[in-house]
């Protein structure tokens, strides 16, 4: 199964491909080398250095291009992190459109369907370039070297947080820390709760093979939505006063939830509108310079509804859900605190990354 | 196709099939067969006779068995206006299954699978009983003749105003009369559009062919939506102060709006309870006697969610919506009124219906 990310079922209950292209992008190759390897799970790793036969290349501007379909949840996760930091003018973006093939991602949005700088037609084609029997799925977010047209790394989990880390040099002023130290200890639990019971467990929802596996995935999603919409009821972020990593990765889902999750995922105890905490936060990041700027509902619902045709036979997108409630005020100011912290949020969206937009954020 | 009602579809686009068998249960089966031929447009008849080639059969007592499925809408009805004029005693009630085969309705949840005063494993066997070569849709409602097992009339929109103006002699004390002469020439345009735009809507939503033909059929359902949003705004119910006909005909699609429409069909701008006047409507209608207390969610989505597999091929049926909002205060009487007007509301489910029911209103 080509997904966003490589999935497989195992039994009836849907599981995730965690094996990944795990090469870093650092700014001190010398320095990661010589770091302790991570332990074996990888959601929430930091400080470590190279997986077992990875490899470590150089931060360098202009170097590398992120490839991201503005459809994909795990691809967004890098786009809104490289708009929060500043680095658009260091690392170019490429846009694969939203409906994939049995085998890839395409360009099929651009010009000549081809990537621009890349030149290939196919995401397939640069993981070739990379590994010529890359044996799993053609995911997205890709990193690729632009001089080999080689994939570097599809490792979404570590993509936001090494241009956290390793690309401090080429932050804009006013970038915030999206991983405080001081928080660390408490985030890695969020970040991981929220991976395996919202980012994945819509997916798990969605791809149950039988009606038991569905249920007992619904029952962990909505544990973890009353979870969230407990949490959300005193703390303006994920974290508390600002906007972190934490709130990146659950934006993502956020967004896409009562697009093509609650209907087409069958996730429906409630529409996100109905969770009156989750529904002003995500309202709120959305609303956010760097965050709603990155959100196409248009292609995410062309993509979800479009590709999965053994869960949507006809292909038929829906025309809803109605999507003004995303601009209308959220309130959220008074639990204090102040999205960005000590630093500013981005400006506008660059020209570069204007020409690759599909849509205007509310489609 | 063997839907509640026969449907098929022309070209792209999602079409009812409207012959039906159209005899009809009178007090007079004389003066019936003495009046003018109804129009050829069904919808909203009153005052009129025979249509060409049908027959009178005579009000009595046990005479016949109303076969109504509790998931389907068409049926419903005539399982509401049965409780609201207390006809139970007079009409005995048979209860298919929620999942039929692609040739008939079965009655597999009565034990031995066979309707218990019928004696028959499948509808189709009383459709055949009254002609051999039945070649239409085996639908329901149904009322069948208890003693020969042949189906009378299945002619769903002429039943429930013949439980209004023929059965009448057999209406319990406070009945209502969901047919106020004095409303009726502002009645049947609603109720034509309520037909053709909601109750109808639904279904074109769910069963277009084409990309374009479901983009059409969503406008169309929601302008509608939208005119009785803002109708009922202003009025208790449809046509005002008290429930009539054009009340139970609406309050069928708006039941099953949120928990099959609105994810299966794709109907989804909005869910129910996020239009605050049908809303409110809708719920008090469900906590009104004789309407929730026919409502059975759990046989609703097992039926469309199991039966239209080229919609859904899992077959997985949907844990959600949450349905604890039905049983919320309504606040409808600020607009004054009476649902029953000078009448009353029917008393509890009778036991010989309630031995019939598979579960609780809440599922």
């Amino acid at each position: 199964m080509t997904e966003h990310t490589a999935a497989y079922i195992v039994g009836e209950s849907f599981e995730r491909d965690t094996n990944y292209i795990e090469d870093r992008i650092v700014a001190d190759p010398a320095a990661v080398r010589a770091l302790p390897a991570p332990p074996a799970s990888k959601v929430g790793t930091l400080g470590f250095g190279l997986s077992e036969g990875a490899q470590a290349w150089p931060v360098e501007p202009g170097k590398y291009r992120l490839v991201a379909a503005a459809a994909c949840p795990w691809a967004n996760r890098t786009v809104i992190v490289r708009r929060l930091l500043g680095l658009e003018e260091v690392i170019s973006l490429g846009r694969p459109g939203p409906i994939h093939d049995a085998r890839s991602w395409t360009f099929d949005l651009d010009e000549g369907q081809r990537d621009p700088v890349l030149g290939t037609e196919r995401l397939q084609e640069n993981y070739f370039k990379r590994f010529p029997d890359y044996p799993r799925g053609i995911t997205v977010p890709a990193i690729v070297d632009v001089a080999s047209g080689a994939v570097v790394t599809n490792d979404y989990p570590q993509i936001t947080l090494d241009f956290s880390t390793e690309w401090r040099e080429f932050h804009r002023d006013g970038a915030p820390n999206l991983l405080p130290a001081e928080l660390m200890d408490e985030m890695w639990p969020v970040i991981n709760r929220v991976f395996t019971e919202i980012n994945n467990g819509v997916y798990r929802c969605g791809f149950a093979g039988s009606q038991a596996a569905y249920d007992q995935a619904y029952d962990r999603l909505w544990a973890a939505m009353d979870w969230l919409e407990e949490r959300l009821s005193t703390r303006r972020f994920l974290m508390g006063p600002t906007i972190t990593e934490a709130d990146v990765r659950l934006f993502t889902t956020l967004a896409r939830f009562d697009a093509v999750y609650h209907g087409h995922f069958k996730a429906n105890r409630h529409k996100l509108v109905e969770m009156p905490n989750l529904w002003a936060y995500a309202r709120e990041l959305f609303q956010t310079p760097g965050f709603g700027d990155t959100i196409d509902f248009v292609q995410i619902k062309q993509h979800y509804y479009g590709t999965h045709l053994d869960v949507n036979p006809t292909g038929i997108v829906p025309a809803g859900p109605d999507l003004a409630g995303w601009l209308e005020p959220h309130g959220r100011e008074r639990l204090g605190g102040s999205p960005f912290g000590d630093g500013s949020a981005p400006g506008p969206v660059p020209a570069i990354d204007r020409v690759m937009a599909g849509h205007s954020p509310l489609g």
